[in-house]
């Protein structure tokens, strides 16, 4: 089970994700639909990463990374591609849950995304440094965005999401808790694995960032799909949300019936 | 007649499409104003890379391009810059259209653009590929985006221009058949030139993208400028839109005259 | 004082200056906080633009910079990736400002930040160029971008500051005039540092750079954020914006209370 086996894992897992996330997700509603797009496309972005990396392309040799390293050691830029895509995708879908009710706050949702692109890029620029000092400070400033996002998850956003009927309001609570424990292992991966402090083998993080990205994007794609469909159903019961094939616009004269 | 005779038709071309787009289109509304500056935008940019391209700066060596191909061959790497710009922007008015009397379902505008820029980013890696079973994974990925795109605009987003007034929809259905049209000519370019099975030199596949662009930039932009006039008229005739140049804004108490 | 003295400056200036804004900067209507998080955000990217040229990370040497420069030069070109990032959230607060009672012309929000991103991209070119007919051009597109920016400032987006409440209005035509002003000293720095005319030298430019950089970001974000709150205590008394604290959501049935 060399690298390229756990990167094929990760190409099929996406490719099939990705497919089931968008055969079960509907989108009764116009929120529902925006749901199953962000969910659906993030796994498909990762197979695009996985496939460049399983082709030898989503990698560059780093002559002299990691003191205390084997050097040259493999660095896959692909993944921090794929992340800045989809990590943005998957805080815009939690905050859109958080503001169910109508983006309330669009400075939470400006402000997580921010955050996220910032803790994304330097963790590239952690990877790609070699001295010591230089190195450890940008995944300190990774990680200052990482606990940024963890506070507007957990704070303003959540106090957003107290707000909602209480079907939202415990889904945002389940995909909060669910998103925060499994990113949390991301930083920890960078920092035993051949780009920190070479804790483990090459293989052994090409395998964990294989399992713990199937987790994020597929495991709670699918768990969020079925959630949304649920709140879908509550909104159309109570009349919140228009149906997505309903007839012509309302405010609109002249509107044409749908033919 | 060589590269870049037809470079500088490209950049003319675009330039003059840019200023006249920008004269004839006005802003009487909102929405004829967001349509202007999208449609303006687009051949700017275009007119940017095709001098980067004119001047030497768009282009680089590849040394082992493609099977059969002589090689090394000129790779125009900033034809993508200008996709991955460009593309995203029309969709966006294409949607907005679509959507004329509000914005129902944020989704599919999401959902398209993401599509277009998987399009047009695995397009990159298909022409940056030399070995064969790679390059043409990417370019069935690349062509698996563009149905998604197609599928947008003649599913759901055809669907909702169904609800609109009816110069809206015929506009809707002459864009988008246009659109489609034009646009499935750029992978049977690629297909054939020399990033793909080399089929013909690279002169005929610059001349042909000149004039490919210059019809999906500024012949589409154009005629739909003059087609979002007559929405904006129509708009005012029936009050479904506000002025641009109206008075204070209505809801907000204590607004200033306008000096 | 050489270089790594100003980039130190800068690092530590913008450090304390977002520091400064987000402790200052609150939130008490969902537009505060917007204005907070992005006047906030501008300096921490700044920052890490600082910190990765202090620590050589952000320059490479060009072997043939400039016509008479002593060659080779230290491009920095973390500046423009600093750049990119942040003058769009600075002129998106900005015409915030100028719609503060809603979003009424989308299309000058799009169209500012559109040719904003186009003078910074051609900005870039002109740095990296080296055939100075190309590398003028680029500089004369960059220019006339900018020429751009001002006019959708001064013409259309004060047209709708215009129309917004007095303590609004007065903010705007500050923000603006102060942005203006301040922006206009890159061009000139840009005009002759070692990347251009290469009338001063490389620390001059160094220096000059992290001063007006200050200006642009702490200076201004700092007067914008006292201003921001004046505006959200006058919405606040006027009842014309939420509360960020308030109650339930009113439209929608069964929206819990906040626990």
């Amino acid at each position: 089970m060399n690298d390229r086996f756990w990167l094929l894992i990760g190409l099929f897992g996406m490719s099939a994700g990705a497919a089931l996330i968008l055969l079960i997700g509907k989108a009764k509603t116009p929120k529902e639909g925006l749901a199953t797009i962000l969910h659906g496309i993030v796994p498909i972005i990762a197979a695009c990463s996985y496939f460049a990396m399983a082709a030898g392309q989503g990698s560059v040799m780093l002559p002299n990374g990691v003191p205390g390293a084997a050097s040259p050691y493999e660095f896959y830029f692909a993944r921090y591609v794929d992340w800045l895509l989809t990590t943005p995708l998957l805080l815009t879908a939690l905050s859109m849950t958080a503001m169910h009710a109508g983006l309330r706050r669009p400075g939470l949702l400006v402000g997580i995304v921010l955050a996220d692109v910032l803790m994304i890029v330097t963790a590239l620029f952690f990877g790609l440094s070699a001295v010591p000092w230089i190195k450890w400070t940008w995944f300190a400033i990774s990680c200052g965005a990482f606990l940024a996002i963890y506070y507007v998850i957990w704070g303003p956003l959540r106090a957003e999401a107290e707000r909602q009927r209480a079907d939202v309001r415990d889904t945002y609570r389940g995909n909060a808790t669910l998103l925060s424990v499994i990113w949390f292992v991301y930083p920890v991966i960078l920092l035993v694995d051949p780009e920190g402090l070479n804790l483990i083998g090459p293989t052994a993080s090409v395998a964990l960032f294989a399992i713990v990205d199937l987790l994020a994007k597929v495991g709670y794609g699918l768990l969020t799909t079925f959630r949304h469909a649920r709140i879908a159903d509550a909104d159309l019961a109570e009349g919140a949300g228009p149906r997505t094939d309903a007839g012509p616009v309302p405010h609109l004269r002249g509107a044409a019936r749908p033919s």
